[in-house]
C-alpha cells in the first residue's frame, strides 16, 4: 500500500524535470484596501495619490519561487498595494542546482535579490522576509513571522490584510516517510541543499585521504548513493561523475577507483517521463561511466551509514554502505499549506486544489499557484446537461449545426481535455465527434451528445510540479490582475455554462516547451514539443544557450556564463568553503 | 593592567596591515625517516626508489595559511616526505577577506586548494585535513584529528612522525576576555567569518524592514559597531559604508537614515602605525562619509544588544545600542601553541619564541612561523665579550681596524639592529660608531667596544604578525631545505661569534614593501617604503593591481578581477545565501 503510494507520488513528480522543481516558496496575498472598487488606474493614480491610495486593493504573494516571481515581474498595473512574504530574499534559477551541488555554477550565479526584481518591475511591490505560518481566509490575514527562532520578543510576528492572496509557497522534498531519511539524507530543492552538497562531497574526499583510515572505509566513504532516477537524480549523479573524474581525480589521484555512484530508482527505468530512446541513451551513458543503477529498487531504511533497499521484483532487501545519499523522489504539501487545506475542507489533498483560474476552491479571492496547487479540471460529464441546453438555444431537445457551431469554441476552451482527446484520435475536429456531416440538416439529442464526449474526461492530466508551470501560471495571474477591470467589463473567458454570461478571463492554459535532462560528459538529452528527441553535445550547447537566455538578469546571465567559462578553463573548485 | 596589556598587544597588531593577518593555520614537520643523512639528491633520488625513500626525511607541516602555502610553493627538493595538516585544504587570500564580508569579492575567488598548489609545486607533497592538537617533541610525533567532532568511531585520529617539524598555525583572534565577545561579536579571521558577516548585513536589513518593527528598533538593528581601528576594521568600515550606500540604500530606501556605523579605538587615532598624513585623510573621510570614529574607546563588554566602552580620558562608560559587532582588535596564541610553549618552557610568553632561522628556541628540529612564532632577536650586549674575543684575532685585548673590518659585515648580518641605529643616527657604518678614523693605528678596548654599541639593541623590533611577513618566512625557510646538504658542507650564514665556524644559512631578514588602507569610495591609502605615502583613486587602483598580481593561482586572478568587473556593472548581491 505504502509502496504503491510511492509509485505514484514518484511517477507524478519525475514526469517532470525536477531540477525545475520550484525551491523558493511564494505567496501573494492581493489584498483590498477596504471594499473599495478600483476605480483608478495607471497615471491616473499618481495625480490623486491620497485617495487612489485608499483604493487600491492589497495582493500578498507568499513566496519568491518561480511562481511568485514570475508574478512579480509580471505586474504592470498600479492599482494594488503588493506585498511579497517569503523566507527568503531571492529568487534562485533552480534548473541550475544540480551544477551548484559541484561548483559548475556558483550559488550567488544562480540567485537575484527579490527587491532588484520588484524594484525593476516599476510597480509598488513591497517585500518582507518572513515566513507565512498561518492563513485566516474568514478575516482576510495572513500571520508571519520574520525570525523562526523567535528571538526578537515578540515583534518579529506581524499580520497582514489582504484583498487578494497569491499563495505560491511551493512544496516541500517528500520522503514518503521512509525512516531515516529526513535525519540522514541530503535534498536537492534550495540553494541551501546544494551548497551542503557541495561541502560533503569534498569533506568525503578529504576524509578518505587521511592516512590513518583503512580502505574497506575509504569505499564506504566514498559510495554516493542517489535516490530518485528523475532528472534532478540523473542530472546530480552526472555532475558528481564529471566532477570526480575531471577534477577530484587529479587531486585525489589515489582514490579514484574506490568511487562508487549508486542511482536508486524504484521504477522500471530512470528518466520515465521521457521518450524510450532517451532512457535508453542514459542507461547505457551511466553504464559505460560506471554509475551502478539499480532498477526496481524501493527503499525501505536510511541510517547513517547504510541504506536499505527492497528488489521489486524478488522482494529481497540488500544493504548498501554510504558516504552520503542523496535524495530526489518529488515533492509533497508544505506543513502550512496542509493546515490551510482542512480550513478550507481539502484535507484529503495532496495538493491545494483550484479551478482552472488559479483560484483556490471554495474562495474567490485566494490564488494558488506552482508545486503547492493543483488544478482541479471541470469534466465534461459533470456538465453535459448544461452543456446541452446553453447549445440548444430553441429549446428544441435537439442540436442542429448551426447551434453546435456557436458553442463549440467555449466548450473547447472551457474543457481542454476535448481537444486532447480529439487529437489523439486523429479526429479533425469536435464536429467529427459527433458525426455532423455537412448537411445543415442533421441535430444530435442528448444522450447522443453524451454518449459522443463519453471518453473525452480520460484525457484529463495534472500538470507537473515544475519550474515551466508556474512560471506560466504567476505571469497568467499577474496579466489577469492587470486587466482585472477592463475584464470585469467585458469578459473574454469561455461561456459560463452552469451560469449567464461569460467568464472574464480566458482559463489558465500550460503550453510546454520541452524539457532537458543533462547527462555529463557535455551530453544532454531533450524532449521538445512534437515529440523531438534530440542527444548528444550539440543539445549540451542548446542546453547552455537556452538556459543562459532564460536567466533572471542580466547579472545572472553575465554569470552564469562566466561560471560556465571557468569551469572549462580552470576546472571546479574543491576548496572546502 | 588589564587595560595596558591590552593597548600594547592591541598596538602591536595594528602596526600593520591587519588584512594580512593569516587566517589559516600551517605547521609542517619535516620528519626524517629514521635519521639517516641526506645523501641522494635531485633526480638521482628517482632512479634507486626504494632505497632513498629510506633516506628521505620526513617533514610536516602544520597549517595552510601565508606561512605554510609560502613554504609549500617555493619547496623544490626532492629529498624530503613533506606532509600537510590543516583543518582548512585551502589557502585563503586574507587581505581581500573585508571585501568579501560585503560581496565586492565572492569567497570562493580568494581561495585555492592546497592540493592544487602542492601538484603544481612538482614535489612529493601529501596533505591531510586535519588538526593537530598535540606535539610531542620528545617522540618527534604530531597527533591530528581528522573529525573534530569525533564521530568516526577513533579511526579520525592519527599521528605522524617528523624528522623536522614547521609549525605555521597561526594564531586566533584576541578577545582580550573581554566579556561577551566570544559569543556575541562577529571575527574577522577566516572566509567563514567573512560569510557570516556578510549573512548577517543582509539579515539584519531584512528585519529591519519588517513592517511590525518600530522605528527605534529599527535603529538598533541598523548600528553596526566595529571595534579596532586597525587596517581591518577600517576596510570593513569602509566596504559596510560602500555597500550600504551604493547597493543597499537602493534595495531599501526608506532604512537608510537609519544606518549608523561606529568604529572604536583605544588608541588616540585610527591606523595609528601608518603615517599622521593617512591617518588625517582616513578620520576626515570617515567623519564625511558620516562613520562614527570613537577614539580612547575602550570596550569593557559586549552583549546580545548592547556595547559598553569606556572613555579613556574622562573614565565614563557608555553603551551603544547594536545589530552587530565585529571585533578585530588583533591575534592571541593559539590553545594548541600555547600547549606546546608549556612544553618547550616557554609558557610566559605570547608566542613561540625562534631563533633569527626561525628554529624555535631550544630544538633543533621544529620551526616555527607567521602569525604562531616570534623571532627572538639576539643582543649584541649579549654577546658583547665573544664578539670581541672573535674579533681580536691576535688576542691583544685591543682591535685594530683590519681586525674589525673582519667581522664587521658578520656583525651586521647577526644582529640587524646595528644597521638599523646607524640609519637611525646617520652614520655612515659601524666603523664610525667606533670612532675608527682613516688611520690604522687607532685601536679600541674592549669597554669602548661596549660603550660605542650600548645603545643599539634598543633599535630591536618584533616583526608584525602579517601575511607579508609569514610570507617571507615561509619561502625563507624552504629555501634554507632545499639547500640543506650544499649549506651543511659550504655553510654561507656570519660566524658563530660564541661557537666555531659559520651558521648554516643567513638568518630571516624581513624586507617591508609597504602597506595599503582602503577607506572606501574608490578610495586608499599606501604607506610604501622610503616613506612614500599615496593617497586617492589612483592609489585605489595600484592595490587593485598590486592584489591582482599576489593572488596565488591565475584562476583566483581571474576570478577576483572578474568580481571587481561585476561589482562596477551589477553591484553587490544581497541574496541572504
Amino acid at each position: 500500500m505504502r509502496w504503491s503510494s510511492f509509485y505514484h507520488r514518484a511517477s507524478r513528480v519525475f514526469n517532470e524535470y525536477p531540477s525545475f522543481s520550484k525551491s523558493v516558496i511564494v505567496c501573494t496575498v492581493i489584498s483590498s484596501g477596504g471594499g473599495l472598487g478600483l476605480v483608478a488606474y495607471g497615471d491616473a493614480v499618481q495625480s490623486s495619490s491620497d485617495n487612489a491610495k485608499e483604493r487600491k486593493k492589497k495582493v500578498v504573494i507568499l513566496g519568491t519561487g518561480w511562481a511568485g516571481t514570475s508574478f512579480i515581474k509580471s505586474m504592470k498595473s498600479t492599482s494594488y498595494d503588493i506585498h511579497v512574504v517569503s523566507p527568503r530574499n531571492y529568487f534562485a534559477f533552480t534548473p541550475l542546482l544540480p551544477s551548484v551541488t559541484c561548483g559548475t555554477v556558483e550559488a550567488r550565479s544562480i540567485v537575484e535579490p527579490i527587491r532588484n526584481i520588484s524594484r525593476k518591475s516599476g510597480v509598488n511591490i513591497e517585500f518582507s522576509e518572513a515566513e507565512c505560518y498561518k492563513i485566516d481566509p474568514k478575516n482576510r490575514k495572513v500571520y508571519c513571522r520574520a525570525d523562526p527562532e523567535k528571538k526578537m520578543g515578540g515583534i518579529e510576528d506581524f499580520s497582514l490584510d489582504y484583498d487578494y492572496l497569491v499563495i505560491a509557497m511551493g512544496a516541500k522534498s517528500n520522503t514518503f516517510n521512509t525512516p531515516g531519511v529526513q535525519e540522514h539524507a541530503f535534498f536537492l530543492k534550495e540553494v541551501d541543499d546544494a551548497l551542503r552538497i557541495r561541502q560533503k562531497v569534498v569533506d568525503l574526499f578529504e576524509k578518505a585521504s587521511i592516512p590513518s583510515i583503512p580502505v574497506e572505509e575509504k569505499k564506504k566513504l566514498l559510495s554516493f548513493v542517489i535516490v530518485g532516477g528523475g532528472p534532478t537524480g540523473v542530472e546530480f549523479a552526472a555532475e558528481l561523475h564529471d566532477f570526480v573524474h575531471e577534477d577530484l581525480s587529479k587531486l585525489y589521484p589515489s582514490l579514484k577507483s574506490y568511487v562508487k555512484i549508486t542511482l536508486l530508482e524504484a521504477g522500471d527505468h530512470i528518466l520515465n517521463m521521457f521518450d524510450k530512446r532517451i532512457t535508453e541513451f542514459a542507461e547505457t551513458k551511466f553504464k559505460r561511466d560506471g554509475i551502478d543503477v539499480k532498477l526496481g529498487s524501493m527503499v525501505i531504511k536510511v541510517s547513517e551509514r547504510e541504506i536499505s533497499a527492497k528488489d521489486r521484483v524478488t522482494g529481497k532487501v540488500g544493504s548498501i554502505p554510504h558516504g552520503m545519499v542523496v535524495w530526489s523522489t518529488g515533492v509533497g504539501p508544505r506543513p502550512e499549506i496542509v493546515e490551510f487545506m482542512k480550513q478550507v475542507g481539502q484535507s484529503n489533498r495532496r495538493a491545494l486544489a483550484t479551478d482552472e483560474w488559479l483560484r483556490v476552491e471554495g474562495s474567490d479571492n485566494i490564488y494558488a499557484l506552482g508545486d503547492c496547487a493543483t488544478i482541479n479540471q471541470r469534466k465534461v460529464m459533470e456538465d453535459i446537461a448544461s452543456i446541452f441546453s446553453k447549445a440548444d438555444k430553441n429549446n428544441t431537445g435537439k442540436l442542429d449545426v448551426k447551434e453546435f457551431h456557436g458553442v463549440v469554441d467555449d466548450i473547447i476552451e472551457r474543457y481542454p481535455q476535448v481537444e486532447i482527446y480529439l487529437k489523439k484520435n486523429q479526429m479533425k475536429d469536435i464536429a467529427t465527434l459527433l458525426k455532423f456531416s455537412q448537411e445543415s440538416s442533421v441535430t444530435v439529442d442528448i444522450e447522443s451528445f453524451k454518449s459522443a464526449l463519453s471518453n473525452v474526461d480520460t484525457q484529463m492530466k495534472n500538470l507537473p510540479p515544475t519550474a515551466q508551470v508556474a512560471a506560466q501560471q504567476g505571469a497568467y495571474l499577474a496579466d489577469c490582475f492587470n486587466r482585472m477591470e477592463t475584464c470585469e467589463q467585458y469578459p473574454e473567458g469561455p461561456l459560463r455554462f452552469r451560469g449567464t454570461g461569460r467568464h472574464r478571463f480566458h482559463p489558465f492554459r500550460y503550453k510546454h516547451f520541452g524539457q532537458f535532462a543533462p547527462l555529463g560528459g557535455e551530453q544532454t538529452a531533450a524532449q521538445l514539443p512534437g515529440d523531438w528527441i534530440s542527444i548528444g553535445h550539440s543539445t549540451q550547447w542548446l542546453w547552455y544557450s537556452i538556459y543562459a537566455s532564460k536567466l533572471v538578469s542580466w547579472r545572472t546571465r553575465a554569470l552564469v556564463v562566466s561560471d560556465w567559462g571557468r569551469r572549462f578553463v580552470f576546472g571546479r573548485d574543491s576548496s572546502r568553503i
